[in-house]
């Protein structure tokens, strides 16, 4: 059974009285409205901990749009019935108030990495989100901490974050899922209405594909897509576009780029 | 007798190796040239704890000005000497470029206290003492960290640090110690010359009458110094004033104000 914690304190608590320090500990940090790709994450902490803690928090310091964070997908029940179900062992789902005691006064910030691609688009996005993570990092104190490669630019960031700050846990990145048609697997997509789901396919097939990000963008534009960007780096490619508001990201390594099939 | 450790990985080797994880370790960060003022702390960590971990380390990233952060006194092997004498256990002595191995990237800020006082004479100062107080706790891991309040702005600071990022360290304010004629101990007042060592006493005297800060700071700037601040806050009064170009800051509580005796 998952056992449910609200507060930094239960959390401690249970994990002196369950004498979790020598174990193994697995920890998923998610915003929650769980999917495949989430679980995908907490069933390799399954396989490779003594312990697995997921975390449901949907940390309003890293969305800048009020309107965004008021319209993320929010669903604790069913995630709770997720997280019952793959058999998570520890839910920790805390209030703001108990992850910003007082406010936003202390953060983490870089300053090269997350002023580009969706922190160009996004001011502060990966503040927000270094901050939450070094805070969950020190609550949990797990041994191992999963990150999915949809999210790319924040997994890079994390792992530096941990390199830099001499945090003591592996960052472990899982492969982005995607669907039959390609789009990659995320939280926004329940957002999508039905065409622009079947329109959305486009995004990964398009950045997937041998064409220059130029001319990627180009039909994106004429199909209807508002690109942020489309960016190569040395060995990834990065893409980010709304379709009627809703903000889709993915990234493919440069050495998968296929020729398109018509 | 001190063991000296110069890498992030000869401590982390060591504290497996010592078995440290089970034993209380008291931690006092220092820039170096050290002065009765560490050595109180040192004494104090050393009291409470199994082992103590002094470091010195001349943090770059807190000096804002390259000509402070040259002259800042550095004294290695009497510090390592000092250490000796009082029996610290271990002493960690890193290089910057241990300390920073992708420069300085990533940082931790605080956007309202770290604002005034000094943080608005020397901007970029405490986000330099966040972030380094920061690593620094992650390497060491210590049970207790000691802080003297004569840097009461950074005691403050780095309370607030542990708490809003729910770090596992209990913080130990010291307090300031001072000379016979008041002035509070510190490492730059190596740097002053006999005329200007003596007319510093003044700086103490009148921080600590009765007197109200504007009064102060006209009397200070009569004698010759350059005042940057001098500030009551709820409960305490804070001071920063150069003499010949040198920094002296100081701090007092306010109830412990005296008459002047002349």
């Amino acid at each position: 059974m998952t056992r449910c914690l609200h507060t930094v304190g239960a959390w401690r608590r249970l994990r002196v009285r369950a004498d979790l320090d020598n174990l193994e500990i697995g920890f998923v940090p998610t915003l929650g409205a769980l999917h495949r790709g989430h679980a995908s994450l907490i069933e390799r902490s399954l396989a490779q901990n003594d312990v697995t803690v997921l975390s449901v928090f949907l940390n309003p310091t890293q969305f800048s749009d009020g309107a965004d964070l008021e319209s993320y997908p929010a669903s604790f029940f069913a995630d709770r019935e997720t997280a019952e179900r793959l058999g998570v062992d520890y839910l920790f789902c805390p209030s703001s108030e108990e992850m910003y005691p007082n406010g936003y006064r202390y953060r983490v910030v870089e300053n090269e990495l997350s002023r580009s691609l969706c922190g160009e688009h996004r001011p502060g996005h990966f503040d927000g989100v270094l901050t939450v993570v070094l805070k969950l990092l020190h609550i949990i104190r797990p041994t191992r901490a999963y990150f999915g490669e949809k999210d790319f630019q924040q997994l890079e960031l994390v792992r530096g974050l941990v390199r830099d700050f001499f945090l003591d846990v592996a960052i472990v990145a899982c492969p982005t899922l995607r669907h039959e048609d390609g789009l990659a697997v995320s939280s926004r997509n329940a957002l999508l209405s039905r065409p622009q789901r079947r329109q959305a396919a486009l995004f990964a097939a398009l950045l997937g594909s041998r064409r220059q990000p130029r001319e990627i963008r180009r039909e994106l534009e004429a199909k209807g897509f508002e690109v942020e960007y489309i960016q190569d780096s040395t060995h990834r490619r990065f893409g980010a576009v709304r379709l009627g508001g809703i903000r889709l990201i993915d990234n493919v390594p440069l050495d998968s780029l296929m020729e398109e099939t018509r």
